[in-house]
């Protein structure tokens, strides 16, 4: 048996490992999981589950598993206890929807509460300004966008809070599969904004649970 | 003589020819702007002609040209007639006025009035939309922003005006002298924005006036 | 329902919002086109859908659509009424068609008149030079090429109107997906020449839109 | 007077503007910090500011300027009253010292204490490993280093606080002027790490301000 | 016959030349595996066969084949006759698998021992940990990480053995298919780690079986 | 009729223009190939068309193309009148065989012989060293190579006619889909080696024709 | 001694080796070019020797070597015995006038006439469509040009000569350091050109004396 | 005191630290170089220490240092024991002899004996052909080349010892600061080659001394 789950890191950092899928050949993944699925008292997290994966695992394991196609996530065992703190979910545009799901499914596990701002981009600043004060009432902000990424900075300069930038990998040319989006974050003329890898709307909820911290 | 002045360009697009000095060796620009100065009727205009370049012409090459050490422009034998159209100049941070000086600058040569707004960046967002009405008040505008260049976006969105983008190498990191604003103009979730090459005030100038059109 | 359409642009910026389908998981394009189609009174138009895309919606909502695969756009509600301006759509080579109907089909969505110019890249010279009086008639010229893209510069060398390079993703190796295109574009020995992202025809005609203005 | 300082922002996100001194002209910076000096319940923080720019102000200006070459900061009005909190700044190694006390002073001027645990690059695993209690302690973790950034990647999988990765640009060849460092935090495999921009303290900074929250 | 098969490398340089299948097509593939099955003294390792190129082979060919998908290596004519040694291949997550597969197949058809410790990324430090001892005892480290790869250099910093670093493409968004981890590998903080080309664990047992050396 | 076929071509350069058939869309394809089957004194070469592209030709069409699928060429028309010269098409490795056919299929479709001397690369130095004196005896050398494309310094060094490197899209990891063979072949240390774009057989083929000169 | 000349090179391949100067450490140069000094049957040329490397010679050494600061050459021992053919070099502006240069001092060196016709770059084409004729009559077309390349492009489609395109590294912004350049002659719509390093006016005066053949 | 040497890891993996200068100040880097001066039996190297560094240190301090400026290296406390094994530093050209001797010292400073063959690059093969035997006999092989890099390749396929390329940052244009070297080495032909950073003869040096193995 080739692979070792890290049972203690939920203990050390207070969060459970989560299992990557994407690019894992179906048998190991298999194997995996079922290994897991063993441990009811472990609550999993499994991300970018591709639907082709999902559907490749035996019924039995398939069922265990609480799946959702549009974020790619499967939870396993339940969930994390609830906890206190609330996130609010802000995306561009509607393409942004599948990463800012991942995040929100995310949090949801680790028993966090989530809430999705949709379609604020900022070529209609009016839709964002209506939400400031909402906005400033939230815990942390994950900011999901693409392409330009404006809007990061934008609500950066609005709200105090902590700000953690997602950029997408929408758009096409220039959009670079995420990377203009990425850049512009981390250049944002708004201080103290953070920034996760491309889509990686996982670990922006993994570094909001890190923030709003021991209860 | 190896250096060829395209004398017809003004009548041909009704703009003439601009020397770029950077990268021309002492010799051949001074023999070049000597040629030109003998030639009063033909207004010409000398762009990114570094302090040094200029303070190695002879005296009197150099007292017959108007320079501008910030814009590091110069004008030759004088301007072109005044023309009708007003071009707004926006600003994002104090670094970028280098630039907007070049496309204020060459618009002067050209017969056109520039008005500069500095320092409307997004991050103090109530600064520019005090400006919204003014923004539409021009005939075109020239953004010219670094780092994310959000402030094209946010402009491009509430303003139906021509918009040409000059993204500006200021910044460090992922800045990336210029390349990420450059990309986020050209993602721009605003619609219709157009760009120049980073750091090109003389080329919006030049589109601002193809935009103005014939009089 | 997590999407918003913004209503308002078309009176903010004289273009209405549209749907960039690229991306979009078919639910959520699905239930936007719906919500679209219920205001009869507000045209849109759809780009970069994919004919899959268009073959997912529901029948009736498809007859709805106004649908061209060449260009992959889609019209809804109509179009805005006609108004006067007449832009040139000038095209490198064959491959580049594309592109420069989703430009063609944007303007005369938006109301103006668009004529083709197809095939005459600067390999074959004189095909140019026989449009070149044809090419200084039009308002607005939108310069549709990839791999080298010198049509581009050639072209802002001839004609003195406002010029759009759009960079297109064809070619292979160092074409680089239209890379090379668009930096070729932006470095430009033509003054005042602007550049939208690669493959951008509809952003191109909502520049072209821009700059003939306030009818 | 083309600058304009937003003194609004401390309001609104509860940290004053700062001013980026790197790439403004002499003459612009001197004004504009004339202007601030002026204005003495204001305090402000100037970064990025080079010896050479700090020895160009007139002395009366310099010496109202708590400057410090090492992290290239100046303070100008005192600082913000203190607050609770308590951040560890963490280095690999000793070429990183520079960014780390850029992201110290920003601290110490918001008013926040600040800790440096300076080379506890992963090659000497065992100096790191000693002081993971006391890593344990902060409220929030600053990690900053270059090259292979693998130090971010440790601490994240032994630390559940947060951690605001701040990759450097020291190093040769595929360093890559912190290029290498700055992706390998991002693809960490330690979940939940968030970035900044390449040498950027003051982000970090101004990110664990936003974090240790509303006092 | 255009393809000649170097029949006298293993002469030359100890090991034989091997077959990479990628992107050759059909017809060359089966014509040279053909002629070098009619040498049956001749042992031949095929990389990166992919199933389907396998599965193009005729049927009395492909069971000469000692076929395995995961490593997506064949060995014809049996293997060389084994030698002393013994190569630890280290992964860092699942992911890795197929790469580190590829290794300790070529090692095996070589005739030297390999040993696979899965899944000791540092994320979760105290597995690595265990093994030092163990890391120890081998003549040859391969460490097969991709992402951030930091394992590499944890590794360089606690072992004194030769260690070779192979960079995967596993990852998304700045994973880059493998280019942060290759850049992280060489500069890694760990002093004279060796690294192979992304995904190359052919490369990386060759280079361990040169380092073995002379028996 | 959008597309222009330049029937002047030939006269002008002495080679007619060649149809780049990838990216086309299968219509446009259809109708262009169509109007030059109509003129059957001009001989066309089709490049880069893919099997299923010719497969949906109609059939009368299909039959009057003389296909080549391993090179992806195809001749319409007949071909150009024999003419002297001889030129060597060398390749490093079987992965190659598909571009070196496009160059050898081209210089056929000319007039002009070529000799394919395959599997020569620096890896196995003696079968090139064997080659020497064959390949100083023709009148150009078209050598295609990828990943380190070091073939083509070592044959510029040994021989003193032109020498023309095609760099191939071979090779997994840094080979880069080419770039790495292609700035390799261009940073060669043999002087005077001239480059074509990857994967480009036809251009290389063009290049020896204009080389070999006025007949 | 650690540097070896190759004295054969000219007999092996038509041309003596050169010696790059850039990046040389002054006692290494020294040594090297003392050496090839005290041989004066074997004329060398020496490029891209900065002038204070010339000045850093001996002053009997200096006064031994023909040097032109312009192209940065120096030629020891005299030139090789003239032959015939007609090379011409083509610049598209005034500051590629230097890499020009040293491609014409290379053939001047090698025996072979060349002729520079500069400043025809495409934004004027007219003053290229004048030289037609002239172009058509030389042997060889070296074209020199930066930013945007589009002049390589426009002979390539007029003249059927061997045309050979050095890119250079004038410019800013996009232009990268001649990337555009390179990239955009590489990918030439215009059959049959080939291509050299950036800057590298010495290879392509190599290439054309491989063409121009065995006197 | 912020810096922390670490004085077990000579222990730990056989090799000390050593200090890497560029990029340090010299107020750090002389607190840094007392403090491992008074214990002198630890002998420490410093890399990359430029001359201006050196004549920085206070005079006592410079004298109790072994300083070559050729190599950049210094050598405190004297050199490890002599020990078993003799490495080949073989080198393509003239301007790579700064990192060849950045390999030797590092041996030297460690104990082990060295030999430099330098200027055998493949443009003039039969340098290298003349000490195949030669290369054949060493333990190991460090080779140093920029550019093309071809003759790692070379070597690979002549010699079965361990091969460790250091890409070097020579050249221009498309050699691009080394990264071309760089590529071509890790996408060799050769099977079993590995590589270091680009200039990074200490990494090369230790490499090899993990190789040579347990005394």
């Amino acid at each position: 048996m080739t692979t070792r789950y890290d049972y203690d890191r939920r203990q050390r950092i207070g969060m459970p490992e989560a299992i990557l899928c994407e690019g894992k050949d179906a048998d190991s993944l298999t194997r995996l999981v079922e290994e897991l699925a063993d441990k009811p008292d472990h609550p999993v997290l499994l991300t970018r589950l591709l639907p082709d994966q999902y559907g490749g695992f035996p019924t039995a394991l398939a069922q265990q598993l609480d799946y959702d196609p549009l974020s790619r996530t499967a939870m396993l065992n339940g969930r994390l206890p609830a906890r206190s703190g609330n996130i609010g979910v802000v995306t561009a545009g509607t393409s942004d929807l599948s990463v800012a799901h991942e995040a929100r499914r995310t949090l949801e596990f680790m028993g966090v509460s989530a809430t999705l701002i949709a379609d604020v981009g900022v070529a209609g600043l009016w839709r964002l300004l209506e939400h400031v004060d909402a906005l400033r009432a939230f815990d942390v902000l994950i900011v999901v966008a693409g392409m330009d990424a404006a809007l990061t900075s934008v609500i950066g300069g609005l709200v105090g809070r902590p700000i953690i930038g997602v950029p997408t990998s929408v758009g096409y040319g220039v959009a670079a599969s995420g990377s203009t989006a990425l850049n512009a974050m981390l250049a944002s003329c708004a201080q103290g904004v953070v920034v996760t890898n491309i889509d990686n709307g996982f670990g922006a909820a993994c570094a909001a649970l890190r923030m709003i911290g021991r209860d």
